[in-house]
C-alpha cells in the first residue's frame, strides 16, 4: 500500500464530555521508553498508582486497582464480577449510562429490575426503598455523575437504604472523580469505576477501580466462575497485589506512566483544591452561557460542574454551530446523547480544560458565530 | 498522603517475550496533545489504521479493526463473538495460549474438546482432522506463534482440514504478527487477533483483529446476545465503520496515535524485508547462544525466529542470572511459563528489539556473567 503521512492533527480544545485537555507533564511521561510489565520498577508503578487510586477515591480498600481499558469495561469488571446468573440485580436509571449497566447485568444472566427517574432529575431515594424491599436485590448498582444529562446524584442516603437491605452498592463515578466530591469509605460504596479521561486528565483507555471488603466477600462466595476472563478479580488480582505478582496479561506501559503522573498533578492541587476549582470554573460558564440564552437542563442543587447539560437559544443549531466551533475555533463541545440527541449541548469543564481561559476562549467564540 | 516523586524508569534493553523496544518516532507520537474520539480528525486516523492493519494481516476483510484492550482481549473478543452457550469448540493446546483459548471458550458456555502437543512440538494435522470428524465443531482455535514455547506452528494444512468440515478457523497471531509471515486471506483464518507489543514494537493495549465474511455471517446468525458489552462487535462495529460512526466507548487516543506510527514504520520497510530481518537475526543469535551452551527447545523447522525459547547450560541458574542481566546490564529476557518456569529462558528478537546490536549487547553480557 502507499505509505501514509505524518499524522498532524489540529490543535483542539477539548471542552466536550471527555477526553479532556491532558497536562504536557503526562504528555512527556507517556513518551517514556518503556520497560516490561513484570519489570520490579514497573511493579513499583503499579504500587503508586493504586496507592493515589486509593487517595484519590478516598478509600482504604486494598482491591483498588485499575482495568488496563476504558472507563466502559471498568462498569462492565464490576458488574461481571459481583453477578451470577440468577442474582438479582437493582439498576437505577436516570440517562444512557444506567441503561448500560442494565443492557450489561442482564447479559450477566442475572434478573434484573430497574428504578428510573426522568433524564435531567436524580434517582428518589424512596423509589429506591421501595424497589430494595420488593426485589431484596444482591446489588444496587446507580451513577453518580450522569454523562448523559450532567446531574449529580446524592449517594448518602441510598447507600443507607441499600445496606440496610443486606445489597452491595455499585456506583459509576466515570465523570465524577476528581472533579467532585466521592468518599468511597464514608458513603459506604462497595465497587465504583472511573475512567482516566474525564476530571484526572489522562488519556482515555483505563479504568480506577474499587472493591470494599464486603465486595470481595462476595466475589470469594461466587459459585461459577466469571464469564470474562479478561476481567476476572481472582487473577486480576495477583497481579495487582499479593506475594507473587502473577502475569495475567500485559500491562499497558506506556497509559500507566501517564496514568502515574496525572495522579501526581490531582495530589499535587490537592482534591479540596480540585473540587472548588470545578466549582468555581462551573459558576464562571453558567453566567456567560446564560448570558448568551442558554439554559441548563438539571436544577442547580443537582448540578454537575464538571458537565454542563445545556439547552440551546431559540433559532441556533446544534450541528452547524458545533461544527462552526470545531472546524473555526477548534473547540469541541459535546452533543445530546440518545433522547437529547440534537436537543442540548454538553459542555465539558474538566481537569486541565477546567480554568477561566477555556471558558473565555468558548464564550468568545459563541459570542463570534451568534453575532 | 506524601507526594509521590517524578518516575524515572531505567534504560532497560527489552528482548524478552513483549513488550518490546519502542520507536522514538512512536514515543513521539504518543506525545501527541489530544483529540476528541469522535472528531472527524480521529475517525480519519481509525480509517488509517484500519488500512494498515488489513495490509499487514495481508487480508481485504472489511471487518478489521483494533480492540481497545490488550492481546489477551483481542482472545476473548474473538472467542466470545463466534461462540454462544452448547456451541463446540475445538481447542489446539500446544502450550498456554492454547490452554487459555479453552479457559475462555468454556466460559462462553461452549462445549470445548482438545487437540495437544507436547510442549515444544506444533499441533499435528492429522490428529485435527480425526477431532473435527469426531466432534463436528463450529469453531477450530490454534495458535500460531506460541510465546510460551517459540513453536511456529503451520496453518495451511490444517485450514483445508477445518474448512473441509464447514468450521470457523481461528488463530492467535500475537506474537508472529509483523515478524513472520501471516497469510491471513490465502490461508483462509476466519478471525485473527494479535497485540501491539510484540513485533509491531508500539506499547501494550491495543489488540488487532480481523474477522472473514464467514465469521460475520456466523456474527449474523447468533441467537443470543455476546456475553461481553465492551467486546460485542455487533456495537464495536459501527464505531469502526459504517455510515454513522457510532460512540461505542470512548476510544483510546494516544494509543492509536502511537499504533498509527508504528504501523507507518512497518510498511516503510516492508513486510518482506521486516520478516527477513527477524530471521536473519535469529541466526545471529542462535548461533551466539548456541556457543555459550545454550540449546534450543523447538526442532529448527518450526522455530520462531522471534520468540527464541532455550534451554539454559548446566550451571546456569535462571533466576540470579536474569536478575544479573536486568540489574547489571539492564537487559530483559524472559523466564519459562507454566511447566517450563525455572527451565527455560524466552529471548525475543521482536520489531525494534530485533537487530544485530541487540544479539551482541546479551550476548557480551552474558560472555562477561559467565566468565
Amino acid at each position: 500500500m502507499v505509505a501514509m503521512d505524518e499524522f498532524h492533527p489540529s490543535n483542539r480544545i477539548l471542552m466536550g464530555p471527555g477526553p479532556s485537555d491532558v497536562h504536557p507533564r503526562v504528555l512527556k511521561a507517556m513518551a517514556t521508553p518503556l520497560i516490561g510489565h513484570l519489570d520490579p520498577e514497573f511493579l513499583r508503578i503499579m504500587d503508586d498508582i493504586k496507592a493515589m487510586a486509593q487517595a484519590t477515591f478516598q478509600t482504604k480498600n486494598d482491591l483498588t486497582f485499575v482495568v488496563s481499558a476504558p472507563g466502559s469495561a471498568g462498569m462492565e469488571t464490576v458488574l461481571v464480577n459481583l453477578l451470577e446468573p440468577g442474582d438479582h440485580a437493582l439498576i437505577c436509571i436516570h440517562g444512557v449510562f444506567g441503561g448500560r449497566m442494565k443492557d450489561i447485568a442482564e447479559r450477566c444472566g442475572a434478573e434484573v429490575s430497574t428504578v428510573e427517574a426522568p433524564w435531567g432529575e436524580p434517582i428518589n431515594p424512596d423509589d429506591v426503598k421501595a424497589a430494595v424491599a420488593t426485589h431484596r436485590p444482591k446489588v444496587v448498582a446507580i451513577v453518580h455523575a450522569e454523562t448523559s444529562t450532567g446531574v449529580l446524584q446524592p449517594l448518602e442516603e441510598i447507600s443507607d437504604i441499600v445496606h440496610d437491605a443486606g445489597a452491595l452498592l455499585v456506583v459509576d463515578a466515570v465523570t465524577s472523580y476528581c472533579g467532585t466530591d466521592l468518599k468511597v469509605d464514608d458513603w459506604g460504596i462497595d465497587a465504583v469505576y472511573s475512567g482516566t479521561q474525564k476530571c484526572l486528565s489522562a488519556p482515555p483507555g483505563l479504568s480506577p477501580v474499587s472493591f470494599s471488603a464486603r465486595a470481595v466477600e462476595a466475589l470469594d462466595n461466587r459459585k461459577t466462575k466469571v464469564q470474562s476472563w479478561f476481567l476476572d478479580l481472582t487473577m486480576v488480582k495477583n497481579y495487582w497485589a499479593g506475594a507473587k505478582r502473577a502475569y495475567h496479561h500485559t500491562g499497558p506501559i506506556s497509559a500507566m506512566y501517564a496514568l502515574r503522573e496525572a495522579y501526581r498533578l490531582v495530589l499535587e492541587e490537592g482534591l479540596e483544591n480540585r473540587f472548588k476549582r470545578h466549582h468555581d470554573t462551573h459558576l464562571l460558564l453558567k453566567d456567560g452561557l446564560e448570558a448568551l440564552g442558554f439554559t441548563y437542563l438539571v436544577d442547580p442543587s443537582y448540578r454537575l460542574p464538571m458537565l454542563n447539560a445545556v439547552k440551546l437559544p431559540a433559532g441556533l443549531d446544534d450541528a452547524s454551530t458545533r461544527s462552526r466551533l470545531l472546524n473555526e475555533f477548534n473547540i469541541e463541545v459535546g452533543g445530546g446523547l440518545g433522547k437529547f440527541a440534537g436537543k442540548l449541548w454538553r459542555v465539558g469543564l474538566m481537569g486541565e480544560s477546567c480554568d477561566a481561559n477555556h471558558v473565555n476562549m468558548l464564550l468568545s467564540a459563541l459570542k463570534t458565530i451568534t453575532n
